[in-house]
């Protein structure tokens, strides 16, 4: 049987440490190919290049790896390899590992996430995985044989249609692995206001996370608190199907 | 009673035809904050402006309107009205009217609906408008009465907490409204090769849209085609609820 085809991405750029981490696991499992930012895209959500052209360049080749830097964002990083780069359709898309959570409302925000729903979008079983710790030089070891083992399990079982997985780990020793539900919350206190040396505003977004339900054992957030990893199944399709019967009663 | 305090924004930019459209006609139903990107940030998704700080301008001040430009994106847009701008919580926020239909996919792309997911996830009822024609002097005319029976309805129903509206018009004749569901599709043949003076290669952002189900009459697409309004209420919490129980049962 060959080997699975393996494309990784991040938000962090080719060069973090938490990609460097993911490539190296995954060059137990299969062939791999990167195709991440040349530098920082933390952020970008879905977000896509369309006032200018992107452009990719190989970076590294070697038995089982080829890595290449893209100008992009996370998503044109996964459109431009699928499109462009790869010789046929990847098995697998990894994103990470993220250097900071993806849990609760960070799933719309997330350039990690954004790479993921585009793989699941395609058609191609899709993990994003991130760690509770924006640290450039945050530690890894203890997450390292589960992001083997959730792969493995994936690659196992496979996926529903449209639905790909948002994993993340906490700092400290791991209990364990929750499946969860994305935690209800909101950021607020969201910027730091600051005036420039003319004299005019600037703002810095900051902020922290708001807890709307911090007693729900099911939710992602619960899982990172008590140490656990959390794997929350997460989907491409946005509609609130429970509210399409009440909205269809208003008179138009 | 006071009139109801309305939040506006786009991804097309702050002097968009489509975001003075949608002043004029949510000036006849409240009182107008404007805080709209000072260019255009089409297919920004929920992307945040992290790496630098953002500032906004008053750009205009009169009876019921007061309108910004921000140098950030959509999303940034309204998390800084919220935070720096708003002396109170808006009863509404309204994104677009985008140049260009934001059905199907779409949605996770959309500038326009990265701005309307940002004020469901503030718990403020929030509408995005989208019409099927990029052309920069499209014609709103159609879809002007529309645009504010649906929003009347909006605030008088409501709708459930985290569910927001993705609206969607034909550029022809409108033959009515169908509340319908994100399609399922995707985008092939993403980009268009060229090569620059130097001779390397650069890639610009082009395709077209794939619908995996054209029969399925209950679809934005289908909507859409027929020259239906769609309506996709749509969820800020992606958690694909019914594959938690099936990815429980792996073995790890």
């Amino acid at each position: 049987m060959n080997k699975p085809l393996i494309l990784i991405t991040n938000d962090d750029g080719a060069e973090a440490r938490g990609i460097q981490v993911l490539t190296k696991l995954m060059m137990q499992i299969g062939d791999v190919v990167v195709v991440a930012p040349d530098g920082p895209r933390s952020a970008q959500s879905n977000a896509l290049t369309v006032t200018h052209p992107i452009r990719f360049n190989k970076i590294e080749e070697r038995e089982g790896l080829v890595r290449y830097s893209c100008t992009g964002t996370p998503t044109d990083c996964v459109k431009l390899a699928l499109n462009e780069i790869v010789v046929r359709k990847p098995d697998l898309i990894v994103s990470g590992i993220n250097h900071g959570s993806n849990s609760a409302i960070n799933v719309i925000y997330s350039g990690t996430m954004g790479a993921v729903l585009e793989g699941c979008e395609n058609g191609i079983l899709s993990i994003g995985f991130s760690i509770c710790n924006h640290s450039y030089d945050v530690d890894f070891s203890h997450f390292e044989s589960f992001v083997l083992q959730i792969t493995q399990l994936a690659l196992q079982n496979g996926l529903p249609n449209g639905t790909c997985l948002n994993v993340n780990a906490p700092c400290g020793p791991i209990e364990g692995i929750r499946i969860s539900r994305q935690c209800d919350g909101r950021w607020v206190k969201e910027f730091e206001k600051r005036t420039d040396p003319q004299g005019r505003s600037y703002f810095w977004l900051t902020g922290y996370f708001e807890n709307h339900e911090p007693d729900a054992e099911d939710t992602d957030e619960w899982a990172l608190l008590k140490n656990y990893i959390s794997i929350v199944p997460t989907k491409i399709d946005l509609t609130a199907y429970q509210s399409m019967d009440e909205i269809s009663k208003w008179e138009f």
